[in-house]
């Protein structure tokens, strides 16, 4: 995603941020083995996104409440994006949809309404986060300290295997949250980083040389 | 769903609101065969609404933006709810998860910001609506003609044979849209009723008779 904005300042393109986000899906063949656009649309438009369609690309970015706070916890564990992405069901029973598409319906009120507890709510996940479960070690662990230290909701970042957890920062408790996650992953015998962090811009350029 | 509310009423019983959607949703076994909450949760709380989980029940409500209208074209066609529902597919393939995610984001994302143009495109749908389109007999044509009269989006309303289609109200165009509904539906042979109205507030008390 930064490639594709700095290329795009070299070459002086100009192009529309749908088009880098086109272009950078592209580099996710080289982790993913396809192209898709589930990272590369927040890197370049920042904050949340949803892509409502890949045919025609639709790309729609949401700012997230003032209070937004994310822990990152990443274990100390050999991981392989591509295995992640293999064991994702290929066909998914009604029900787990249903429940899916209820959580995704609040989380997406919960940001729009600056309702955390909502957003926290939409975290939980019925269809890949129990297929990808075995692949992190004491998750469930994590997930449950992570909670009672006061975070609104967990999820696997991504493929994983760092845990994200979102925290409402009027309630100043994301240091006490990470850790409870980085004790939590001890436990399982794992060491583990912690971020505190916040949702933040896509990329953009810092600094030009000219040669 | 208004039985619940007359007696909660007549009883004096006060219950709270999520109580009555729990005894009205029994009511469903009637139509559907099982308990659900689809239908009784706008019909008590009102407007739009989100069953964000069944365990525990919990139910948010959504204002929507003032200017929503919908269009519902009902086929007078026999049509059976059971049937309906039983045709629904056991398992559904990932790609139409991921799909069907993004649709219900950008349609609460548009609820939510009033943005009505995000809200038809988030009622498209390719998990339940593939499976009944062949009980609603001119249903494609429909849908097509609903669109280019001016519709945002159109649906299957519940689990049909009505459809419905979303109507920005500040671009008055719900008498044309109806017309186009109607006329596509006769030229599936088949006659329908159309109604022109707008999301409103949940079952309440109109007269009470004391005797």
């Amino acid at each position: 995603a930064a490639a594709a904005v700095a290329v795009d300042r070299a070459r002086g393109l100009n192009l529309p941020k749908l088009e880098l986000i086109r272009f950078a899906a592209q580099g996710e063949v080289a982790a993913a083995g396809f192209p898709h656009a589930d990272n590369v649309s927040p890197a370049i438009l920042g904050f949340f996104t949803v892509i409502s369609s890949y045919r025609p690309l639709k790309v729609i970015s949401l700012p997230p409440p003032k209070n937004v706070g994310f822990v990152i916890a990443t274990p100390e564990v050999s991981f392989d994006t591509r295995l992640a992405r293999s064991i994702l069901p290929k066909t998914v029973e009604l029900h787990r949809v249903v429940y899916n598409t209820g959580r995704v319906a609040t989380f997406i009120a919960g940001l729009t309404t600056n309702n955390l507890r909502l957003m926290g709510m939409g975290m939980s996940d019925s269809i890949v986060e129990p297929a990808r479960e075995r692949l992190i070690p004491g998750l469930s662990d994590v997930r449950e300290a992570a909670v009672e230290a006061g975070a609104q909701g967990v999820a696997i970042s991504g493929a994983g295997p760092s845990v994200i957890a979102l925290v409402d920062l009027t309630e100043g408790n994301a240091e006490r949250v990470a850790v409870a996650m980085n004790e939590a992953f001890s436990r399982s015998g794992v060491k583990s980083q912690t971020i505190c962090t916040k949702p933040g811009p896509g990329a953009r350029i810092v600094r030009v040389w000219r040669v």
